[in-house]
């Protein structure tokens, strides 16, 4: 079973161990309630590693005041047992107590790209994940970390921090994980009572409408948001918090696509108090 | 002669390479124009480490835009001799291209203590700081830095810093080293005319008064500060930006000195153009 390191100290020290060994280490960043997404996110590590850490955190930082910090779902014996089937050498599940420490104040920034989708819907949310990353990398010391592009803002946010602060870390970003009717895997799925479980397919669905646009040669951006919008409101109880076709990298939205622009279309809905997020990277 | 680095990737592959093969990795982050009191930070790393990497950058994220960036006073051929005289392994002195290049957006925070002192003088000075020694570490991967108390601020934010995101990094802080009149030593002193130069003395003579006064028992603290402007005034044309008694670890100012409180005495105070800086940490 892997091993299930709880103090800080005590995975800085395993971790340098592991380096000074001569061992390559890759690191899983995730809240815990782990599902087929975040175990692909293992596997990929246990190909390209020799040690695989994944971190089990409900991060605070990234949780806003009316949030769902509180009642996101937790499952630890479940999440050990999950995160070493698919090839855990260690589980890093720290005390918030420990990461935040009494008189805790140094934060991580991304300025500019973590202000629009997820940002303007969640004030501080980037700064949360920022901070906890850079955390976590001092911590696991790793060559290699997974992010799945289910979260294709945070991805983004993570990769400028490598680069700007000058981790020495290789990013691999996995592909979303769906269900089978096309629902993006997500821990938070699981508030979802049976009707809007149902109804959650609208987010894929949405996304699927606009890749066929763009195939089918429309440029024009905002009569593809208007039918993903129609899309969902149409067939479901979800209220749209914002649909987004923007550029990939900068991620600022865009009026009219161009030949061979990578573009993200993203979409947040609410389903009652769930928020559910969904994305596809579409080349023009 | 130690090896110059300017290529921020070099820089990181050769510090993997010596941690690698076991070196004991001190870093040494200064911005050139070196004096006895870089050297005597240079000294004590050599002791401590197996392998003595000088960091040399003028880093432009800490300057406000009506401060001495553009004139800081660089010397890169006699900064070379010194430092490898010195002890210094590797000189890594990088272009401010390469250390924030464009679309740079990411900044490290601490919050509280930033605010105060030198902070309240310059802000933005400690983000830009925290900043580039988050850079630096990531680039140098250091067991140990070493810094200097002259900057007793700058210590507490980086000793903050590496406490709130687990770097595992040693910190050592080396002592002032002083003209032998007691001016502190700094690169900025270059700036002061000859007259400025003798007033420039006030600085440490006020430190003393200080010293001599919580030694004699006094306990109010607006009484000495008020002891140590007058001195200040009375001798010099020195401006006083600030006279501060506050506590040594959360930098507020204080009313009163308690039995065994560490009490950090700092000052600045500009003589024309040039502001210059000094402290003394007391036991009471």
């Amino acid at each position: 079973m892997a091993m299930v390191i709880r103090d800080v100290r005590e995975m800085r020290q395993t971790a340098e161990r592991l380096r000074a060994s001569g061992k390559r280490i890759a690191v899983v960043p995730t809240m815990g309630f782990l599902h087929e997404g975040h175990l692909s996110l293992i596997r990929i590590a246990r190909q390209k590693a020799d040690a695989v850490i994944t971190t089990l955190f409900v991060n605070p930082a990234q949780f806003g005041p009316n949030e769902d910090f509180a009642r996101y779902p937790r499952a630890f014996e479940r999440d050990l047992a999950l995160a070493d089937s698919a090839g855990t050498d260690y589980l890093f599940a720290p005390d918030a107590s420990q990461m935040y420490p009494t008189g805790y104040s140094t934060y991580v920034q991304v300025e500019g790209i973590t202000e629009v989708l997820e940002g303007k819907s969640r004030p501080g949310h980037f700064r949360g994940v920022a901070t906890v990353v850079a955390k976590l990398f001092n911590l696991t010391k790793p060559h290699i970390a997974v992010f799945g592009q289910k979260d294709a803002q945070q991805v983004a946010v993570i990769r400028r921090m490598v680069r700007d602060l000058n981790f020495d870390v290789e990013l691999i970003i996995a592909p979303i994980v769906r269900e089978s009717d096309g629902l993006a895997m997500s821990s938070r799925n699981t508030y979802l009572t049976a009707s809007q479980r149902k109804e959650a397919v609208c987010l894929h669905q949405a996304l699927k409408l606009a890749e066929q646009r763009v195939k089918q040669g429309v440029r024009e951006c905002e009569s593809i948001r208007q039918e993903m919008k129609k899309l969902i409101t149409t067939t479901s109880s979800g209220q749209v918090d914002y649909i987004s076709i923007a550029d990939n990298n900068s991620l600022q939205e865009l009026e009219r696509l161009h030949p061979r622009q990578s573009v993200l279309v993203s979409l947040a809905v609410r389903f009652g108090t769930t928020r559910l997020i969904d994305n596809v990277v579409l080349l023009v």
